[in-house]
C-alpha cells in the first residue's frame, strides 16, 4: 500500500484511570493541575481518536471523560442537527477507564463497538450499558489476531499482551501477567504505516518486542514511574506491577524494553496522576533524553 | 430549630441527561455552546451539592461529569493527600445522568450511598460498581418518607413521585406517571428551613402540591419548555410525558403547577439541552417573568 490519506491520531486523553487532577487526590500532580498558574494543565482518561480523512474517527477507549473530550476536540464534534463523527469504538480492556465512557455514548446514535469476548461480555453483563439501543449499536467480537477495519482503509488486528481482569472482577489475588482477552494492544496499519497502542502492559515478552520492532509510532502504558511509586507517595498500597503496569523505569522497565527496537516515535500515555513525568524538571527529562514522548490531552500526531 | 448555619446549595450541573451540549446533537443550543463567543456556557448533568458547614458535603446524584464538576467548584476538591468532602451521594432515580459518576467515585474514598431498594438494586445488578469498595463505600437503602440524614444536622426524607423506570430498563412501553421507588424528589430539612429536590417529575399531583406548598426553595424539573419540544426540534420522536418529565408550560405544565404555591424560590434544573430557556430573549423571559429562575452551573443558593 502507498501512502494515500494522513493517518491522524489525537490523544483525547493522556492520564491513567482518575485522571489528572484525580477527584480524591491531593498529592503534589493533583494539586498543580489544580492551579491554573502551576504549568501542569489537567488531563482526561485514556483514550485516542485515529482517522485517515479527518471526517470519520475510531476511538479506542471510551473513557468517563468522553464528553469533555468530544468538547475539546472539534474534529470529534457533529456537523448536523443529531450526528456524530465516530464511526466506532475500540475496547482494549474492561476497565473503568476505559468503559465507563460508553454509559455517554448514548442518545439513539449508531456506531460499531468491538472488542474482545471476555471485554464484550462484561458489557453484556452489565444491564446499565443497555442504554446503548442494539438496534443503532452493534458489538462485535474480536478474536486475537484477527484483522478487522474500525474505518474504511484502516487494517486494525488486537493481540494479548500480559496483564489482569480489570480491578472490579477481581476475585482475590488476581493472576498477574496472563496473557488472554482481558487486556489487549491494537496494531494499526494504513498506507504501509504501522502505528501500535498498548495503555496497559505488565512485562514486553520477546514476542511483544518482536512485534513492536520496526514500528512507525508506539503508545505505550507509562502508569508508572517506578514500580513502587504509589507506595512512595502514600497514594496507595500496591505495586504498579500488582496493578497490571510495568513501570517506566528500573529493571524490567519500558524504558529499557522498548529502547532497542527501532521505533520512530515511542509516547508514553495512559500516565497515573502520582507519575512524576508530568513535571518539568522531573525524571520527565531523563525520560525525553532517552528519545521517549510524553503523551498529553490534544497531541496529535500525523503521518 | 433555629438557624444555626448557612444551608448552601451548590448546583453542580443544571443540564438534563446528555449536558449542554450533548455529544452528538447538532442543535441550536448545542452550537451555541460550542462556541465561547455565543454567550451560552456549557452546562454539565444533573446534580446537587449541599452543606451545612463548607467542609462535609452531601451529592444529590451522581452525574457522568462529576469528575469537571469537582474540577469546578473548589469546595469539593480534597484538603488532603487522599480525601474527599464529599461524605454522602443520594440517587434520585436510576437514569444514567444519575447514576454513572458513581463509576468516577472510586480510588479507595470512603463514603456512604443513600437511594431506595429499586435504585439500589440497579447498583448491585451492575457488576462495574464493585469499583466501589464494599469496605470503603457502604449502600443504604432508604425507606420512601423515612427520616435519614445525610449529613450531621440535615434532615433528609425521599418521596415518591410520578415517574418511570429508567431507559435502560424499560421494555416496551413503560407505566407512565407512576409513583413508587423509581422515581423520588427529596426534601430537605435544616434550621427551619425547608428545601426540595425535584429532577423528574412526570406530574404535580395535589399530594406534591401540598408537600411543595410554603417552601423555601424549589429547584424543579426543567427538561422541556414544551410536552412537543424534542419532536418540533427534530431531536426525538418522545413526548416529555413519555420520559416520565412534564413541561414547563402549556396545560399542566410547572409553571402553573407551582405558581399557587407561596414557594420562595423556584429554580428550574435537569433542563434538556433542546431547552429554549438556556437562551437570552427567548421563551426564558416568560419563565423568568413568572418568578422562576433557570438554574446553571455553579449556582450557589444560601439559606
Amino acid at each position: 500500500m502507498n501512502k494515500t490519506s494522513d493517518l491522524r491520531i489525537i490523544v483525547l486523553g493522556a492520564a491513567a484511570g482518575g485522571g489528572l487532577p484525580q477527584w480524591n487526590c491531593g498529592c503534589r500532580n493533583c494539586a498543580m493541575a489544580r492551579d491554573p498558574t502551576s504549568g501542569l494543565r489537567p488531563q482526561t482518561q485514556s483514550s485516542l481518536a485515529v482517522s485517515l480523512d479527518g471526517e470519520s474517527w475510531t476511538v479506542f477507549n471510551a473513557s468517563p471523560d468522553i464528553r469533555q473530550q468530544i468538547q475539546n476536540n472539534r474534529p470529534l464534534q457533529p456537523r448536523r442537527l443529531r450526528h456524530s463523527p465516530i464511526e466506532t469504538v475500540v475496547l482494549t480492556n474492561g476497565d473503568i477507564d476505559h468503559l465507563a465512557g460508553l454509559l455517554v455514548l448514548r442518545e439513539k446514535q449508531a456506531f460499531t463497538l468491538f472488542s474482545t469476548g471476555a471485554v464484550g461480555r462484561i458489557v453484556a453483563d452489565n444491564p446499565v450499558f443497555q442504554v446503548l439501543d442494539p438496534e443503532l449499536v452493534s458489538r462485535e467480537t474480536i478474536e486475537i489476531g484477527e484483522a478487522f477495519s474500525p474505518l474504511s482503509g484502516l487494517e486494525a488486528r488486537l493481540f494479548a499482551v500480559p496483564g489482569k481482569v480489570p480491578l472490579f472482577l477481581e476475585d482475590g489475588e488476581p493472576d498477574l501477567g496472563i496473557e488472554g482477552e482481558h487486556t489487549v494492544g491494537v496494531e494499526l496499519k494504513a498506507g504501509g504505516r504501522r502505528v501500535y497502542y498498548v495503555p496497559g502492559c505488565a512485562v514486553v515478552t520477546d514476542s511483544l518486542a518482536a512485534r513492536l520492532r520496526d514500528a512507525d509510532v508506539v503508545f505505550f502504558d507509562g502508569t508508572l514511574f517506578s514500580d513502587d511509586e504509589m507506595i512512595l507517595t502514600g497514594t496507595g498500597r500496591k505495586t504498579g506491577r500488582r496493578m497490571g503496569h510495568m513501570p517506566i523505569d528500573g529493571e524490567g522497565g519500558s524504558l529499557d524494553a522498548l529502547d532497542l527496537l527501532n521505533i520512530r516515535r515511542k509516547i508514553y500515555v495512559h500516565i497515573n496522576n502520582t507519575n512524576p513525568i508530568w513535571r518539568a524538571g522531573s525524571e520527565r527529562e531523563r525520560v525525553e533524553a532517552r528519545g521517549f514522548e510524553i503523551g498529553y490531552d490534544g497531541m496529535e500526531v500525523r503521518l
